[in-house]
């Protein structure tokens, strides 16, 4: 794909190769603003996203196109914010994850449409957030940036510090300096800086929108900052991949977990790409949020027929999905409302049976936020909000091995002597 | 595939469908006896091992099927002891893991000639034992077995735990009773039964054997006992994996870890039948075995020159190569020296290092095992037994996750204050 001149509405026209993407546009007021590291609507402070120019697509030519691609994210590039030889670019090579027909999960759940797992948990740092950093990454190439960094508490600085490392980027990442020792250690095992803020998750992100306004900042690619648009994108591949292992089609049902909610609505826009672009047939689909009670904004709006989303004070064993004040609530009380889903939330005991019947009938072993979205789902089924004849999709974003913590109390069947005798006093024969 | 009936040396011929697996032959004296749930020689009591019926296959048209097969072990289904329909049975698909291209891992270790790492962390339990668990789960189901069992330390409790889920098996796996909290939670959140056992892994090894020729055994299939020759074919597709991913081609150096010994083993054994199915161009290659200097019996003798490997009480952070006396530690020997490779090993420290090295560069988090081979890779560089301008392969068998106290020193590179005047002072800007 050629390099673009992006039509500017300023007079500072820059150049970039960021394949189709064609400009910024408001998600509120539909101002148009050209590709750069910028996140906020100059007009209306509205959030920033990605406009593309997909009129050149011809469906069976794009389909080939993807079947022929390597088996990761970039098999999609036609169809993201990246230059069309981004595969040949020192990246982690995230995606092409595993939708998993959960058969034993169907009949425990009494789903007989078709269950799927679809398990991110196989993606490099095991965690979702390898298909998001991958996009921002190629934003920072981009921009010319050379230091890749964020605020987090888990599995984004791991995923931003092994991406950075690969890429030959410094990275560095802000943490609250009280970590558990076990996160700390996934997160430094890259190599790149890793700083610890004295203060609590919103004083280090109060810091790193200082330090994006500050000459030190400089040459800094904040993945969930400045480069928010693009690496927000990363999430319409789990859309194109359940499609496209379903043999092209639309899920009935999809279960999504909300942390900040973008992770939803761009599921629901890369369904709405494949859709107009022809890729898929067009039907309905119903969008589910899947919450945890400690942190339930907004499956408490939903529930509650409101369009805000009011902040709670987070306090839950979900820490990947524990944002108190998500800033996509509301486009995901729109999206499940027009879908005709819901959101909806289960409480930490919940989560904790749900990561325990997913791993007895299928052996995946999920981090708690897919414990989140099969309790939800479960929830979902017993409420009879959730058809159980149509085909449904549950999405797990993480790896159990990062939450151990929340199974701690299984253990041990039995404790025996070495010998036959022991064995069989134990009832275990 | 049609089932086959097997040709017998004694009166009880059974007809079982294991695809290509023709019978088992004895790899000390040649003996053949049809293919059962037995693991030991009847006339030598040396180990059998599967002999293959590969006779009616064509290069092409086999490389073609296997081009058009699924993305995982089952590619190479009609090389492998499992019936031809295996894809379509469940079970956890494993394999088919990336091989990266690691070229600045290259440029540390100053290879010239094409540096790659097999990243078998990215198998569904995060490690190469899931490659094993699914062919010993074939010859399960095979021989009418309902309960899958194993001793272990690690890993293979939890391959066995998700793979039997999975798959509807009963699973009952046995451990030490004083392993660490982590490991148990690993392997027990799948459901099966996990019995501790008072005693040390010796005990345990014993205990299982008792339990084999037992009838309160009956009906079981021990994995790495009574379904080891099949079992151990597991590793064979990791041979299969680098060279077509190499484009149909056999690397010129590949440094592979020792436990027991049977993983070298099979991928020499994968290699040659490459060739001789003209799926690969015939040249010569070298393996090199790596071990923790703590656990180095091969290693030893192959300096000491010896065709005997001596026992040694292991003691090192690599837990999972931690077999003092590795069953194929004499094989492993004959390979190394035929084909002009060698045995080296490296003490903690290194391997700490090379964990570090690894995750610097590539962004890729190894457990300990993965550590002693990119170790080894450098001293065999240094030592100029390795030669950097030719192709080598690195394999990393499992996943930093699960040995996170082996780089527990790793941490923060400063704590600051939330502002900037804190952040400058640090030196980080």
């Amino acid at each position: 794909m050629a390099v673009q001149t992006v039509a500017s509405t300023t007079d500072s026209a820059k150049t970039v190769d960021l394949g189709p993407a064609a400009a910024l546009s408001c998600r509120e007021c539909g101002h148009r603003v050209p590709l750069g590291p910028v996140f906020a609507c100059e007009e209306c402070f509205g959030p920033l996203e990605i406009a593309y120019d997909f009129s050149a697509y011809d469906a069976e030519e794009l389909r080939k196109q993807i079947e022929a691609g390597p088996a990761n994210i970039w098999r999609y590039a036609p169809l993201l914010p990246v230059p069309a030889d981004v595969a040949d670019k020192p990246n982690l090579n995230p995606g092409w994850t595993k939708l998993v027909k959960a058969d034993n999960l169907a009949r425990e759940l009494g789903v007989t449409g078709g269950l799927y797992v679809k398990d991110d948990s196989g993606n490099p740092t095991h965690s979702f957030k390898d298909r998001v950093v991958a996009q921002a990454l190629e934003a920072a190439r981009a921009f010319g940036f050379t230091t890749l960094s964020c605020s987090s508490t888990g599995n984004l600085a791991g995923a931003v510090g092994a991406a950075a490392a690969r890429a030959g980027f410094r990275s560095c990442v802000f943490i609250p300096h009280d970590l558990e020792q076990g996160k700390i250690v996934m997160a430094a095992v890259y190599g790149g800086d890793l700083v610890g803020i004295e203060g609590n998750y919103d004083d280090v992100n109060r810091f790193c929108s200082e330090l994006i306004g500050d000459p030190a900042g400089e040459g800094w690619g904040f993945v969930n900052v400045n480069l928010r648009p693009y690496y927000a994108e990363g999430s319409k591949t789990l859309a194109y991949e359940i499609c496209e292992q379903l043999g092209w089609q639309l899920p009935d049902q999809i279960v999504v977990p909300i942390a900040s909610g973008s992770q939803l609505t761009k599921i629901d826009k890369g369904l709405q790409e494949l859709i107009k672009l022809g890729l898929v047939e067009d039907k309905p689909y119903k969008i589910f949020g899947a919450q945890a009670e400690g942190c339930s904004p907004v499956s408490t709006a939903f529930k509650a027929g409101q369009d805000v989303v009011r902040p709670q004070k987070p306090n839950t064993i979900a820490k990947s999905l524990a944002i108190g004040n998500p800033a996509d609530g509301p486009y995901v009380l729109d999206i499940a409302r027009r879908t005709g889903g819901s959101v909806e939330d289960v409480n930490d005991e919940q989560v904790v049976d749900a990561i325990k019947i997913l791993a007895r009938t299928e052996g995946i072993f999920a981090e708690t936020a897919g414990g989140v979205t099969v309790g939800v789902t479960k929830k979902l089924i017993e409420n009879g909000v959730l058809d159980p004849t149509k085909t449904t999709v549950v999405l797990n974003t993480g790896d159990g091995l990062k939450t151990l913590d929340a199974v701690a109390g299984t253990g041990l069947t039995a404790t025996i002597r070495p010998n036959l005798d022991s064995f069989r006093e134990a009832g275990l024969a």
